[in-house]
């Protein structure tokens, strides 16, 4: 527990910092600049490389200590082109119905050309585990929802997810030749959401596509009592890996410079979109939290690490490389903190850290809740900080913004800056540079 | 406090209530009725006299025992027309610089005729006041911003709205001829915002309209170093009051019928949008919560009135006609609740009760928390409700949507169908239907 003196205190240092990103901030004009300047920036593209040259020139303008690029090789998938499907054929009918698509991340394509197959549509793996003998040469569909009674959609994302990453071979293992899910929303427009999906190498790496709700709805109800084919037009593909970077910048620790603490977003983001909320607001929320704290005059007692982390969408390098040079160069890192969640209201943390390390955090809650920090618990953390935690056992945490609507634009076409919340995005980097604080000051 | 085995047995009757609501839902539909099909409804308006009807239907169709029209008079103001405002001189130069304008709700228009005037523009009352002697024949401008850094918007309402409230009259009592304000947002638009204003009888009435955020800043700082004149056009009238009607539709107690517990929104909006958030979301609520508890077979031990009040914006005649019949009925209102801070994330509730009644309230604090209710804190209610508190000294209370963004949409163009989330709006329904559960079964 705090001292009620260090209590009061931090109280007031901590207004300070949430008046100063309040009144100041810039995340949001950072934001525009990311989304509206750069756009959507898949590790591999020219964007994402304009991004590294724009983070690395914001975090140098805004302050940084120290500013380096930290190498990582990072796939190479390009979506190729205008992912098309349309309904050819109804009940022996023909057809012209097209449908809303997108191909998963990382999956192949039909080679630029139609791929023509019957639909067989399941709501999910058990259905299709029944129909097995069914499947050679269909493209498999699966309706599988987002559980609507969640109150949290993370969780549903969680449940559904298991489609996107792992439909398209456990179909193709019976002889699927495509597939085609419901995307990972409950949504109530038709947008198609991307995002990756992985292939088990014993199967053929069949082409996968997303539907939006409507047409999902439209695939499902047609199923029910009329034979459909589909003609599937895709194009992904992999290049060589290439080279790419994290943005790495510094404030130096005054009293233990050796200590690391790290906040971060991912840099990256799908093709389809500008990444506002997935992750542009985390990256913008990272270097907000350092110009604030520079611009207070802050001298962190531990080395504040701020990390634009490379291709977490379909690869995850930039995160993995980051610990792997950690352990190389002996570094010792006591907390990392993510923001990948969305740039909506925060209300909460969630960590991965040791009881007796989460009780201490909790201590804070009442510095934190004047912030809108509800809850501080247990389970939580960032895909990119998880192998800093994997690797020293470091303590990481994310902010856990409201989650009500991330999903309705997470990896679709709507994830554009209009999207973003000014204020709900500041305040998400008030309550991340306040516990950022209190961990500098009294470590874990 | 509950007995544990009653708390289990709530915590289940909850689940099923909050299930019920995020699968079968039709609280977004009902919404996408009012608005889309309905629209704007002011007091006075066609449209108003078509919600009613359609509220009176759709609580019928959903099953209450009972429904009724409550008859008010009602103010009958007409905005008349577009509100125009254009900077037509400037240093003695010729302009035509428009302004994106909204007369101010119950304001009295320049009779279509354009009022052209020289501006004087101030940060607030106290160098209005510092400067009263040059504000005769002038347009006052007022300046005065929300300050950005309360973590709660609805402070800032409070705090800057005073220059839409009495701002017109204030200025009126030095001799200036009309007024403009900042509109009342922290919004990343140049959308204005109406709302009401009112008259002191002892002045003239004169016109009044709000700028958006760009048209403010721009009036504000070519003001600091040139004389302007700007040409205003309103055509704001009173015609003479007209009947109306709040909507009351009732589930009878089975062991208490003689004791009320009131939930409700207000009918009305503004005639600029579609009042989606304001009041649309508490509208829907209400009915939503009527279905539901009916869809259950919920026997309810006390009178559930679900109500949906006339005139909130602009005269508050429902809700003070609403407690005039309960007095004269000699009803007793044991508990009321209110919907009117916006269709977003329910973040709690706050209450205008007695001490022992908000103990009782929180001890119920487990069996909301995971619904997304974090706090149930003294303060709030609802000002339709509010004269039930006045009267009879009923407890009362409001939900606490999160506010981040309430403002940015509140009382201007934006506030239309398209900018209510549907889980988020449900997902208000479901906390205040549980709240209103456990009040009926364990009473105050």
């Amino acid at each position: 527990m705090l001292l009620s003196a260090q209590n009061s205190a931090d109280s007031v240092y901590i207004k300070k910092i949430s008046d100063e990103i309040m009144r100041n901030g810039k995340a949001h004009d950072l934001l525009r600049e990311l989304t509206k300047g750069i756009g959507g920036r898949l590790a591999g593209s020219v964007q994402y490389t304009k991004a590294v040259q724009w983070g690395e020139a914001s975090l140098k303008k805004l302050g940084a200590d120290k500013v380096f690029l930290q190498e990582c090789m990072m796939p190479n998938w390009k979506r190729g082109g205008k992912d098309l499907a349309v309904v050819v054929l109804q009940n022996g009918k023909k057809l012209n119905r097209s449908l809303d698509v997108l191909a998963l991340g990382n999956s192949m394509g039909t080679g630029g050309k139609p791929l023509v197959a019957e639909v067989i549509a399941v709501q999910d793996f058990d259905e299709m585990e029944a129909k097995k003998d069914q499947l050679k040469g269909k493209i498999v569909y699966f309706n599988n929802k987002f559980n609507p009674t969640n109150i949290q959609p993370f969780k549903s994302y969680g449940e559904a997810g298991q489609y996107r990453r792992s439909g398209p071979s456990r179909a193709a293992k019976y002889g699927a030749v495509g597939v085609m899910i419901r995307s990972l929303t409950e949504g109530t427009d038709n947008n198609p959401h991307t995002g990756t999906t992985g292939y088990d190498e014993a199967y053929p790496k069949i082409p996968a596509i997303a539907l939006g709700n409507f047409d999902a709805d439209y695939i499902w109800s047609t199923t029910r009592n009329n034979t459909i084919k589909v003609s599937m037009t895709t194009n992904g593909s992999f290049g060589p890996d290439v080279v790419g970077h994290s943005v790495v910048a510094e404030l130096t620790g005054t009293e233990f410079p050796n200590e690391y603490i790290t906040v971060g977003g991912h840099l990256d983001s799908w093709d389809v979109n500008e990444g506002a909320h997935d992750d542009g607001a985390g990256i913008v929320q990272t270097i907000e939290i350092m110009r604030t704290l520079k611009a207070l005059g802050y001298k962190p007692k531990r080395t504040l690490r701020f990390v634009l982390f490379a291709n977490e969408e379909n690869g995850m390098r930039g995160g993995n490389k980051y610990a792997e040079e950690a352990k190389k160069n002996n570094e010792k890192h006591v907390f990392a903190l993510e923001s990948d969640a969305g740039g909506f209201t925060p209300r909460g943390f969630g960590f991965t850290a040791s009881t007796s390390q989460l009780s201490k955090v909790q201590s804070w809650l009442p510095l934190l809740r004047p912030y809108g920090t509800d809850f501080l618990q247990a389970g939580g953390g960032g895909a990119d900080i998880g192998p800093l935690n994997k690797t020293f056992g470091t303590p990481i945490a994310g902010l856990m913004p409201d989650g009500q609507r991330y999903f309705d634009i997470h990896h679709a076409r709507s994830d554009v800056f209009e999207n973003v919340n000014k204020r709900e995005l500041h305040l998400g980097a008030v309550n991340m540079a306040a516990l950022i604080y209190l961990v500098d000051q009294y470590g874990l």
